[in-house]
């Protein structure tokens, strides 16, 4: 086996990783003792507390509380409860502006319906070609429903400047592009989309609990993210959603469910929106999975975001220099500006290669046609965890291995 | 005390429920010792066997298996497995038209805009004033976005036949009236909907897992419900969602998310629906929440509908003869086939008189302006329960104790 010699040795990793205040965080989740886990922007870790605080909630509030509580355990704010959490510590949202509810692609379409009808007259609902498909679904079936809009489709980021006029309502970007892991400028792209008068709307998915957010200064007008990448809610867990104070008396999403309604238990005929965020809840929250994802905050409050930061940086970078020299294109970019929480190497046999790795026990995975994904999630990964990974990853290629037919193309990844 | 002379005494009903094949079901839930919970319509108890199962679901498939599970622990496959259990015990549905997944609101809204599409050049969404009110918030949201469609209401079912003609696209309407426990007839009024060439869209929250449902037999088109009220599946659960085999290949629903895409794992821009009942899915589905409803659906297969069925009708039966002579209106049918598996009484001060029963351990609820609404739940209710709550709700009426001021009205009830 050879090494890149210009990258640290196992070794200094382990150093390292004794000098790092996050290191003692890893002992709060539950992982395998066999594998290298390198996805948890996929399906984050469960955090060690979560069964505990799930199996209470369950036996206590549920079974012992039964109906009463929706009162006496809260339920009823719960949505907003955990928003106002996650807004204070990872989203830069002041309170009462999230609301934890649905799943990305429903609250998306909230989101969406509401900022095109807070921009009357314009049709534009400009997006990227290369966003997560299900962003473009929810904005096609959406802007089918409204009159006069329809998706207009960028090749990339950098042509938004080219397209944004006095007929734009809306842009939709990804913070972080769920393929190669770019990040873009949240608050310079948002001024560029307000200059035209248009609605910025962000999708998290892929920064929440990656690094930290900034929506009220950045300006954002909407976002939305999922609860179960690096926020480790679980999988399937509930995800949020953002809607700036502004927006709140004038904003008017299409799913109007009575959990969004001002006066709930008055059972009225008519709907009339709740104030604030409440506007944007739909129906019964899923109070399990929301159970879930708070015990989940509870690990994300011991940390600094910023340090999560720094040291996701530097898990990025040390997997791009331990792998440097392999047959592999590297398209993260190295400008730690421009870098979200994974890297992303590019092979043509990439499907079969991340197939052997996992065979191994490391973890990452595999988006057609060519690329392999590996997550870098500081709260639970070390300096010697990429160090063996990227190892593994050496001694897969050096091998062949992947060419063994166990690892040929089967069903559904995720 | 006085008793009214003509219903069994609490002896008799400890004789009867000693001979009951569906007593010993009792035993598989976890219900307080100080606590008669006639409630299990609006939030289900809590299934002995449903911790076990969701504290595996957490630690194996999510902690140990971690993304590998949405493969190897089938959680893709998720919501139509569970659709299918629930179609073949409960609903009478053939595997392929049922999926459990997001709530009744969000699902209605995907079965109304599928519907609404399928009779183009008709407007009229038909709907009850006095159905549950995020049926009637969600056909509000919907007809405002599908061009020519508007809302129109009835007083009562009654009037159905009154409004149906050439213009009517669908018509929603609740199996059992949250209210009252009044039951409709599905099939008959299925038939008279399709007379008119409109499509049926039946809503199941009072009916899935009280009564056997045919939907297949009766001819319904779609159907929505919720797993938490007689289903069990905990606060907050899953919904389910019910379309008609003969509408999947022209049924498009408005919330096109990437789980109800024909590849989704081709990651194309563009949408296009899955084959099925799953181009009914949307957004990745909660994995917790389903394995609670999942552990409620193993209870559920252990118990004959038709003999659940029957014992509801007495149990109801029983509750209403108990409580035939106090000051309050039974606003439930008496004849078993309009009946669900509820009794509603009326009185003035009934928010009150809820709260003094509920001091006392036995669990109603209440819904304004003076009804009280008691579940029975033949799986974990017996007949000694039914005289127990009736012998409260005499006392409590023959005391006055409702009139504390403790009991006074307060914030939100559910």
């Amino acid at each position: 086996m050879t090494t890149n010699m210009t990258a640290p040795t196992r070794e200094q990793c382990a150093a390292l990783d004794a000098a790092d205040p996050l290191h003692p965080l890893r002992e709060r989740f539950t992982l395998p003792a066999d594998v290298l886990y390198l996805d948890g922007n996929s399906l984050g870790a469960l955090p060690r507390d979560t069964p505990g605080h799930l199996a209470k909630v369950v036996a206590d509030e549920w079974g012992t509380g039964l109906i009463r509580s929706w009162n006496d355990a809260g339920w009823f704010h719960q949505p907003g409860r955990l928003g106002d959490r996650l807004g204070a510590h990872l989203l830069g949202a002041a309170n009462g502006q999230v609301v934890v509810c649905d799943s990305t692609s429903v609250n998306l379409f909230k989101v969406l319906g509401a900022a095109l009808r807070l921009r009357p007259g314009r049709g534009a609902l400009v997006a990227e070609r290369h966003a997560f498909p299900t962003d473009l679904y929810i904005a096609d079936g959406l802007t089918g429903l409204y009159p006069g809009t329809r998706p207009v489709l960028l090749d990339s980021a950098a042509q938004l400047d080219a397209v944004l006029d006095g007929d734009t309502a809306v842009v939709l970007l990804s913070h972080v592009d769920y393929r190669t892991g770019e990040l873009l400028d949240m608050a310079a792209v948002t001024e560029r989309i307000h200059r035209a008068g248009a609605l910025a709307v962000w999708d998290l998915c892929h920064t929440a609990g990656a690094l930290p957010i900034e929506l009220d200064a950045a300006g954002v007008d909407f976002a939305v993210g999922c609860g179960y990448k690096y926020l480790n809610g679980g999988p399937g867990a509930p995800a949020f959603l953002y809607a700036a104070e502004r927006h709140h008396a004038a904003g008017r999403q299409p799913l109007t469910g009575w959990f969004g309604h001002a006066r709930q238990f008055d059972f009225e005929p008519g709907y009339r929106p709740a104030e604030g965020v409440t506007r944007f809840l739909t129906g019964t929250p899923p109070v399990l999975g929301l159970a879930a994802l708070e015990a989940s905050l509870d690990v994300w409050e011991l940390a600094d975001p910023a340090a999560v930061r720094a040291k996701s940086l530097e898990l990025t970078d040390l997997f791009m220099d331990l792998t440097a020299d392999l047959d592999v294109e590297a398209v993260t970019p190295r400008d730690p500006a421009r870098r979200g929480s994974q890297v992303a190497l590019r092979h043509p046999e990439g499907y079969r290669i991340v197939q052997a790795l996992i065979a191994r026990g490391v973890i990452g995975d595999f988006r057609a046609p060519d690329l392999m994904r590996f997550g870098f999630t500081p709260l639970y990964l070390s300096r010697t965890d990429v160090h063996d990974a990227a190892t593994a990853l050496r001694e897969v290629l050096a091998s062949g291995e992947w060419r063994e037919e166990r690892f040929a193309r089967r069903g559904e990844v995720t």
